[in-house]
């Protein structure tokens, strides 16, 4: 479950929260710059974040988790490289190019990795490489050393806001999740938002914290972390070729309580993977679904991801309309396809607590279909609008809430359960992905 | 392949080939009936079509296959057990409710097929029951059997195209294929047009023949012909819980060349395949990927489906942006998440037969981007256009053309080879299923 149930009225009410969320822990500078470049590959011009993220002094204590996609970019192939390195110092992030799979990539980004490490007073292998945006197009690498210095002399310890505003590429506002835990915290800010079915790890997120944890600790940590969180969402099945987690301490808060640092690290995790959720590319509503009874908890999250992404259950909720039908289609099709000869006979269903199919079939009327829709409409977040050239676009920066569609499916037939966030599929997921590179 | 590549200009283009496929082979008649009523569960007004196909005599020679999805519809329970009979009279078909899990479904199902048969001087058993439509609602059982004296009175010989007319759904136009060979024919009627990815058997298919074909060689090159067409689409990725493809022979026509009646039977499935995917929901633009050079044909196959489930590439197609870094990573997440360890250091792509992707990175620049944009416009079926309150519908009810998004994906490490059709995800398809039912 969440740690938070929030509302916000305006996004004056949400910045004014997301800056009290992001005080940085002790240790820690980000900085950015921004520059207008034009791709090669698709001549038009774009602008570039380049966010860095620096430890005062280098640390053994990171971590980090990268995407199981067949084709990772340049920096996931570096970063894993990394993790065997004695130390960490900074992380050089860009957004608009991924730098997957494109001619000279990882050469590239190491030749970047390079000059900001000579203006930190790094080796250029305590300098991790992290960017996202279009795949298959290379790196602006003159224009982004030309910024390095901008970034370096913007470093500032206080807030980490404009690492989590640099960072964003398609996302409505930026991501940040914070606990406070034994004398020190635990800061983290996410990237969505949209090619989101991490598998093992995700998009990007940064996790800084001063509390002095050892490197196998923290890995161990994280691992468990991410996979109660960041592994059990889905915007729209699509697992990026950059999907990365990373986790830092500075080492300054001396900590014995790693029981409570693992719970704030679990909170930290859910929070901002509910944030990614939320503010997926397209997404008007929040779905929750929780798998009880299950065989086996892999079975559990299977049957959720496999409910979250199915298109026609996400264009009912898209619509408000209580499809259920559509939900059912999606399990069977799910057990069919990978589990066939479970037992589905005892399987309960329930959309916003109410009872919709028990003992192999629906229990619907109008009354039910009239609170169904009811629950669908609360957990909205905002109307669909059509714009001038059939252009749907979210009309908020802020999600005014932190209500979710909420279902329930008991199995019936084992002891496992799992819950997965995934979203609606709308009009505005087509708008953006349709045409987002033009 | 296909094995036409048609061009149609018009609507009246369309029907009159419509209707010189529909000549129906001996032994058959077909006949339907309309009537409106109100569903229990939401209190609205609709309306049903009751189609009839019916033999002039009982035959032993039918065939079937059904969906794999574990919440299969009533008709489907009941198909199952009509194999294990001796001989079939009669389809009875109703779209708007496909009596999924509803209570009471098959008894509902079994009281009308055994109306019809009355009608029919059939016995109950020898009437196969089908249904398509809303998943979770409860049969009209009384509108349609007083529907039936209707429906069994226009029973006529001559055409298909009643009944390929009476089973749409969300169809934009009725799909009739045909084959004529040795002295008789094999007609095809199929309905689409969404939730649709087969899993051994597709949406709904009738194929008519009055070629003397055996039940047991009849259901063995049903189920071969099904794998090499239905079973390679999808639309969107969900499996029906009502998919099912029957074929009947009247045995009017004796015959002996096997090969050519089964080469015929091919060529009628993969043709209504790949209307079924044309005239999918919200589909623009038909993608057809083969994959060669892969390790076995089952990965051939998932690589191709990988692609054409990929939204984000499904979105950049609808936009006619050649966005192939999607594709790659489609397949990149694919292999790394069922096939990891696969080498593809040799992987090429082309898109439109321009090279794309080779050696590890991509091979883009200006000059192949426009040429990309062309292939992509002129895969497309018509332009998206935007009604009042944002509703977006197709504007045509023929298929202006056959063309294809071609992409070819060869892998470099085996022989396998198999090609999947699937479409682009678009603002048609998120309107025509974010409030289907309302």
């Amino acid at each position: 479950m969440p740690s938070t149930q929030l509302t916000f009225a305006d996004r004056a009410a949400h910045r004014a929260w997301l800056a009290a969320q992001s005080s940085l822990p002790a240790g820690f500078r980000v900085g950015r710059a921004s520059f207008d470049f034009t791709p090669r590959e698709a001549p038009k011009p774009a602008r570039m974040n380049l966010t860095v993220i620096a430890l005062d002094q280098p640390t053994p204590a990171f971590a980090a988790l990268f995407t199981r996609n067949a084709f990772p970019g340049a920096p996931v192939i570096i970063g894993r490289t990394r993790l065997a390195e004695p130390s960490l110092g900074a992380i050089v992030i860009n957004n608009k190019i991924s730098n997957v799979c494109a001619p000279d990539g990882v050469a590239t980004a190491e030749r970047v990795c390079a000059a900001a490490a000579a203006q930190l007073g790094l080796s250029p292998r305590q300098v991790l490489p992290s960017s996202t945006g279009v795949i298959g197009w290379a790196l602006p690498e003159e224009a982004m050393i030309a910024a390095l210095p901008a970034a370096v002399g913007a470093l500032a310890p206080g807030s980490v806001l404009p690492a989590a505003e640099g960072i964003v590429t398609t996302d409505l506002y930026p991501k940040v999740r914070r606990a406070d835990v034994g004398g020190g915290s635990i800061v983290g800010i996410a990237k969505g938002a949209g090619m989101i079915e991490p598998n093992l790890a995700t998009m990007l997120v940064y996790i800084l914290t001063d509390i002095a944890v050892p490197r196998a600790e923290l890995r161990q940590m994280l691992a468990r972390a991410a996979d109660a969180s960041f592994n059990a969402i889905s915007i729209d099945s699509d697992t990026s070729t950059s999907d990365t987690v990373v986790a830092l301490s500075s080492g300054r808060v001396p900590f014995a309580d790693w029981g409570a640092f693992e719970r704030a690290l679990h909170q930290v995790c859910r929070d901002l993977a509910e944030d990614v959720v939320r503010n997926g590319e397209g997404i008007r509503h929040v779905i929750r679904v929780t798998v009880r009874e299950a065989a086996s908890p892999a079975l559990a999250r299977a049957l959720g991801k496999a409910v979250v992404n199915g298109p026609l259950f996400k264009c009912a909720v898209a619509g408000n309309d209580p499809n259920v039908g559509r939900l059912i289609q999606a399990i069977g099709k799910h057990v069919g396809a990978h589990a066939p000869g479970t037992d589905l006979s005892g399987l309960r269903a329930s959309l916003g607590g109410i009872e919709i199919f028990s003992g192999g079939v629906f229990r619907l009327n109008p009354e039910k279909e009239a609170a169904l829709v009811a629950h669908l409409r609360s957990a909205e977040l905002y109307a669909s609008q059509v714009g001038p050239d059939g252009v749907f676009s979210a009309p908020i920066d802020f999600p005014p809430h932190e209500r979710a569609v909420e279902l329930e499916i008991a199995l019936g037939n084992g002891a496992a359960s799992a819950t997965v966030l995934g979203g609606d599929l709308t009009h505005e997921y087509v708008s953006e992905n349709a045409d987002y590179r033009s």
